[in-house]
């Protein structure tokens, strides 16, 4: 029997409000790290996984390597129905993953949910995720990201964004006109919820669809801070992580090329 | 001259909110005990109906019975113009009622508005309403009832609502899966807004058209919790006091019969 | 080089708001008092006009009068991206006013976003605004007329404003029926936001289009008090003062004639 028990609901419906909007379906593998989900978006433009580490749950057993087939939508919908700080438990047959059971508690233990989800054969290959040393990388408020990369869209369709010694910038062009945001390095890097830091090799710039960038913000309540990591002519990776060790949400994205349209 | 003077206009607001979505138009019978209006909703399933006691006026006069053919939404229109804490006096002619005035006066007394409202002869009959020496009752929190009936409909269309010594419970199937609430019966019963109180004769259980119950829930605007009283193969009965004896509303349900459809 | 800057962009926000659902484009006058726009609104019902002074700007630069053509709504969505206490700065080549600059900085100086909107040649003459002494005033909250409007919107199309020593009345007519709000003047007229000021030559009443009183009232935004300025037959001017002195949002409309349509 496949177990994972979650101190707070809260988490998975985070995560699962971060990816519904990119996936339909996808198998959730299940091994002694933990639970990892990857999977390119519905129009196979972007590439989106998170992991739950196996040391986050309250109780976590899997004795078998397993894939769970997940109706993301569904099990949002199952999801919807606990409060945030009830507990969750997964379980399933490893043998035979036909159905999750999925059950809620509440704190004072007057209220008890459970769920049976149908589960799908999704015949899907784990990708080769694109990891490289990524030359720049720009550590800010997932907050401020969220809201420039909104902000953009009301006048572009695409952003270039830059990282230099001196910051990171973000810039646009549309019908009626141009915008550039440019958000200064702190000078402590104590703090990058409030300020930007940044790690660099060489200065990087290239352009992304304002689309599948402001999708990916609204992981935004996931975590205080974001990563983007960038590399000359390669996808970038946008990356946030859950509190204290819990796991991540990850996307990556490619650059677009000159005179492309999105 | 039928008046009632209430001094607040809240009340009526949320009685109105509670009964609009199910009514049209329906006759407000008006006399020594007070307000009472009943009626089927427009797809002729469920009966609503409410009352407002005379003692909870702060001035009540009805010299002659008198009923007034109300269209629901336009008088919610007229109390939109209300402020909560204005205070509302209801006039009509007893042997004519072919306007209702309605009066708002500010706390103040800085703003008074007035309004005349048309009314309708509606041909309605005082139906005789289903009530029994109900088998099992459980009183429990409105929000949670809301709450629990919004979720459940996420996943499917009907309910089945369960109350045996240990609790309620509410469950739901679909074509994504199944899903039961448990509520277990409070220890002490003295808090029914925060637990669940019992009292039963023999265990029920029947199945109700989640549509419905989720328009009713909307009630729980107007009271902290929330009674269903049941009897196999009776309708239910679901009803929300309002404060302080001023009165109620009642909303029933007939039972779905095994293998048919909503 | 024109140049003006606002300390806090939330000023011009308000303003762009409050005449953006009436007007698209329009000329901006920029001259030694300050920036003043005015335009009837796209149905040529209406005419609306701001004025910000240039003594609310910390630094403005005005060496030649100059006219730019402004697509509010794109204006708008550049200001979008300005936090509310951001500073503004618009630039304008005098000679060529082709583009406007738009430079927003954070208080904190570590986020500096810089714009360029695009700007149009608009073929339109000053009016001459129908100004007169008017023979009633009424000073009220404008939270409260806000409310007003919408509230009687729900019942009518038009409503009938008539000021006299007692006070202001507001009153419509439609298919449910008909109904008054009438606000008694305050004994004390030192707070027109909680009270209302009347100050009169003679009584004056006439009706008006409820779609563009609800339109003019989100101007509540930029002020706590709202003065209504009437004279019989006459249109009648509702202004919208902005804090200290920096200027304000006016509009003129019609009175309906009796017998005619909206």
């Amino acid at each position: 029997m496949f177990e994972a028990r979650l101190e707070e609901s809260a988490v998975l419906k985070k995560i699962l409000d971060s990816v519904r909007d990119l996936v339909q379906e996808a198998n959730w593998d299940c091994n002694d790290d933990g639970i990892v989900m990857q999977s390119m978006d519905s129009s196979h433009i972007s590439l989106v996984c998170f992991m739950v580490r196996a040391s986050s749950f309250e109780v976590y057993q899997c004795e078998r390597n397993v894939s769970l087939g997940v109706k993301i939508d569904s099990l949002a919908k199952v999801l919807k129905c606990a409060a945030s700080d009830d507990s969750v438990t997964l379980k399933a047959d490893e043998n035979e993953p036909n159905t999750m059971d999925i059950l809620f508690e509440s704190k004072k233990n007057d209220r008890i949910s459970d769920f049976q989800l149908k589960l799908m054969v999704i015949d899907q290959e784990m990708l080769g995720i694109p990891e490289s040393d990524y030359t720049s990388t720009v550590e800010m408020s997932s907050a401020e990201f969220r809201r420039i990369m909104g902000d953009l869209s009301t006048m572009g369709d695409s952003v270039t964004i830059e990282i230099n010694k001196g910051g990171a910038s973000f810039s646009t062009k549309g019908d009626i006109g141009s915008g550039n945001i440019c958000l200064q390095k702190s000078a402590s890097v104590d703090k990058p919820k409030d300020g930007v830091k940044i790690t660099m090799v060489e200065p990087v710039k290239s352009t992304f669809s304002l689309k599948f960038l402001n999708i990916f913000a609204k992981a935004a309540a996931l975590s205080d801070t974001v990563v983007l990591s960038m590399s000359e002519e390669y996808p970038i990776r946008i990356e946030f992580a859950i509190d204290k060790d819990v796991g991540y949400v990850r996307y990556y994205l490619a650059p677009k090329i000159e005179g492309q349209e999105s």
